[in-house]
């Protein structure tokens, strides 16, 4: 987020919210007691790198997450399959419990480049705050020391996704010490290869599918809140898949003096079929692309209607005028499914551009995907499309047999992992008490999302595949510079997970009536 | 050239040509005799590394040529300027001559990698015929030793450019031996920065103007016969320039799930402008971009439809079906003005492509002009067509607060070296006798190229600043390999040239009728 917009936001929305929640007071007092603790405990989690391909690190960081929930009562068991990083497995059976939670958090994190990073990413390092708002560095602060909530802690992993853990760790011991049961089974499942797409996940689940059969809900700890700062619930998010396309024009570059006005130019025929396919206002013009959306529920539907407006703080922060969608809310927009030009190429541009015909142009586009989307059913379309304005597709480079058969040739390049949307539906028995329980914490500035805009494979896993409900329950500020350098969570957005998980191991069993529905 | 349509042409064209000439005699006799010298003198001169940065290498190519030439009867001198590569200048006054020819060679090679040739660049070693036809090496011939055309020499600079040189001087030696009278005072030109664009040329010409003010005609050496293997001349060269566009969406990269459907796409918006300035049949739709081409001569109507239509043998060697222009012939086609996107970039494509609606996007588009197009006026009507398309044009990237006041920005880099088409008419009195003369030792196969297709600043120069008429007389093989590795030039190309030059060097004084005119 831009200087400019948080500025602005961190006026209008408080950092973390209130409530007379026994559990929140609970967590209260444990922060005002224990927060220079809770903060020296985060620190020593975020000295381990933990890149999913660094085994050695990542073994050392899925030691110290055993003994950290064995000690928390739990019967903790490090999964392992050949190859991949191990998966920590924990649960915690509550006496008369019906429901099972799974608190699912990934303990990888993304590569980093430490050149581009103020502070080594694994020395974590404590900042009055942001680095962009001019922070400077500071101790770590003593026991009984005050502790401003808009410190930050800077280090990779701090918001992704490490602070889940500590901050789960510490509800786990505000409840212990205020005597307050918890209400549900807990299950936990720490991810060590989430940041190179899980690519183990499916088959872990399915190796131990015992530990997971009986896990009613998901929460999902991974993510940040609202762009407002407001704190939200999540209930699905959008599936995922692209298609690179590359037209051919002479089998080899050629001369443009010698040439052009007669070569077919790639760059050229590739531009008019993009075009094609989507109008100037963003509207998809490929047939039947929005046929197979599923309506969402009048209760969606209200709720999309409460989500705050952002759209004009967007466009100032991003520079931007003029929107596609012909004037729909960014957040409207992300039930459509999308087609977007994610990169293009052809010859070279700027200092490298030379009087050439390129023999290829080549775009790759990148979809996300409604519920009742199917990726493959959305790729077929596309080619339909392009098939319709005159083109053979081809599968290979095309050979020369080939070129000499049709005038315009072009090469699909199908995504072969991509994944449909994966979303409940907000009103599910399993998915309401959590909505009233949080809701009953944050009071009404609570933004309940019916999807994400992005995606996120454990959505499509848990609803399509595990038939039960996922709700991301994100508690890391959205300025927490995810994936990128100088990666760092605010102290309030942990004192804020520490309270959210505390309500959410400590809610009532049953669906009650939302107070709003 | 590909192997199938160098194995069509071959068969069909002579390498080179016969006459009676007593010229063309006297140079048969000369390569019958010296044919195995002339080779290991061509050897000696593409031993020197000849990149124009490599000044050392440089002065020592300049040194070579100025002995050479000095040998020949010339008055020779190594002209100057600071920071620049010299230009070997010499001039040989013959009794009685009324004209001057200048015979224009660069010296100078394109870079080369040796990692990608056969052979290391400047070791020029001997083929029996083409890499491409699984050619061996040989040794050179010795004394005597029948030598066979179709072999080739393989190192940097064999066709481009350094051929002319051992020709002309074979050629002088050829002459001399048979004690034939040049008819033209003869003036040399070596340029020794022609592939780094000449960035001095016109300084040279305008610092050194005595010695170039009574040049009537300038042969320019530099480049490769027709297509099909037949001689040609070309009396012109088309302008060339460029303009590179970049089109803004949001200040940042977004990402693609949470921002697609509502940020604008940068790729699909450059798409749209690209689509809008050209059509399917390759016609430009920019208004006005066709109006200032000045017709050409009846005369070179009639040339054009002379020269041999080889797009189908193109068509089939470039693997196309289809071409731009309406069937209009590749010959045709290079009398108008062109707009090539030459490159575009977006984001990334490939195994590099992320989930990302990135913030920009670019093309380069490549222009040629032909006479009566301004590179200015040509760059004007493109940034028109692109206001009228609804983009606010800056010149810089916008800042925060013109993104905040256009919906659609966009960026024109325009080419500040451009320059105009330099081209002359065939039937201009000092270039009759030339085009008589050669036609005189080639016969009908002959092609005259009103102008190339391509781009030589020396055309430009010398039509537009020094108003005086410019003719290729090219020599090298199609298919040396010209700026590539393995550049390389046929035995049999060499002889042509020692057998043109002969010709150009004796050719009659006055401009007499056209056999065909």
């Amino acid at each position: 987020m831009s200087r400019f917009l948080f500025s602005l936001l961190i006026i209008i929305l408080p950092v973390s919210a209130h409530s007379q929640l026994p559990a929140v007071k609970a967590s209260k007092q444990w922060i005002n007691s224990e927060g220079s603790n809770i903060l020296s405990d985060f620190a020593e989690i975020l000295k381990i790198p933990n890149h999913a391909s660094d085994s050695v690190n990542i073994s050392k960081n899925a030691v110290q997450l055993d003994q950290m929930f064995s000690k928390r009562g739990f019967d903790m068991q490090v999964l392992e399959l050949p190859g991949a990083p191990p998966v920590v497995y924990g649960e915690r059976l509550v006496a008369g419990a019906t429901r099972t939670l799974c608190f699912y958090v990934h303990y990888d994190g993304q590569p980093v480049d430490p050149e581009q990073w103020v502070n080594p990413p694994f020395d974590p390092v404590m900042y009055d705050k942001a680095l962009f708002q001019d922070g400077k560095r500071i101790e770590y602060p003593k026991k009984n020391e005050p502790i401003d909530p808009n410190w930050r802690i800077y280090a990779r992993s701090t918001g992704d996704d490490k602070a889940p853990l500590i901050a789960l760790s510490a509800a786990l011991d505000a409840l212990e010490n205020s005597n307050i049961d918890l209400t549900s089974n807990i299950k936990l499942f720490f991810d060590g290869e989430e940041e190179s797409s899980s690519p183990n996940l499916v088959d872990y689940l399915e190796t131990y599918s015992d530990l997971f059969d009986d896990i009613s809900v998901w929460l999902l700890c991974d993510g940040s809140v609202f762009q407002t700062g407001a704190p939200q619930l999540k209930f699905g998010g959008r599936g995922v898949t692209s298609m690179e396309i590359t037209v051919y024009g002479a089998s080899r570059p050629l001369h443009s003096g010698h040439y052009s006005n007669w070569a077919p130019v790639p760059g050229q025929m590739l531009a008019r079929l993009l075009t094609s396919m989507k109008a100037e206002d963003g509207s998809i013009l490929i047939e039947g692309y929005y046929d197979s959306v599923e309506p969402i529920s009048d209760f969606e539907k209200q709720q999309i209607s409460k989500i705050p407006n952002i759209d004009e703080f967007l466009k100032k922060d991003l520079g931007l005028v003029q929107t596609e969608g012909n004037g729909q809310s960014v957040f409207e927009q992300l039930l459509l499914p999308t087609l977007t030009v994610r990169g293009l190429s052809s010859g070279n541009v700027g200092s490298r551009a030379r009087n050439i015909i390129p023999s290829t142009a080549t775009a790759t586009l990148g979809l996300r995907l409604v519920k009742g989307n199917d990726p493959e059913a959305m790729l077929d379309l596309i080619e339909a499309h392009i098939k319709n304005e005159g083109w053979q597709v081809v599968y290979e480079d095309p050979d020369h047999e080939t070129r000499l058969k049709y005038p315009k040739i072009i090469k699909v390049k199908r995504n072969k992992n991509g994944y449909p949307a994966g979303k409940g539906s907000m009103d599910d028995p399993q998915i309401l008490p959590v909505i009233n329980a949080v809701k009953a914490y944050t009071g009404d500035k609570l933004v309940l999302l019916p999807s994400s805009g992005g995606s996120n494979k454990m959505y499509y896993v848990i609803y399509n595949m595990l038939k039960k409900p996922a709700i991301s329950v994100n508690i890391a500020n959205f300025d927490n510079n995810q994936h990128a350098a100088d990666e760092n969570i605010t102290i309030g957005s942990l004192w804020y997970g520490i309270e959210l998980y505390s309500v959410l191991l400590t809610m009532p069993q049953g669906p009650e009536i939302l107070i709003d529905k």
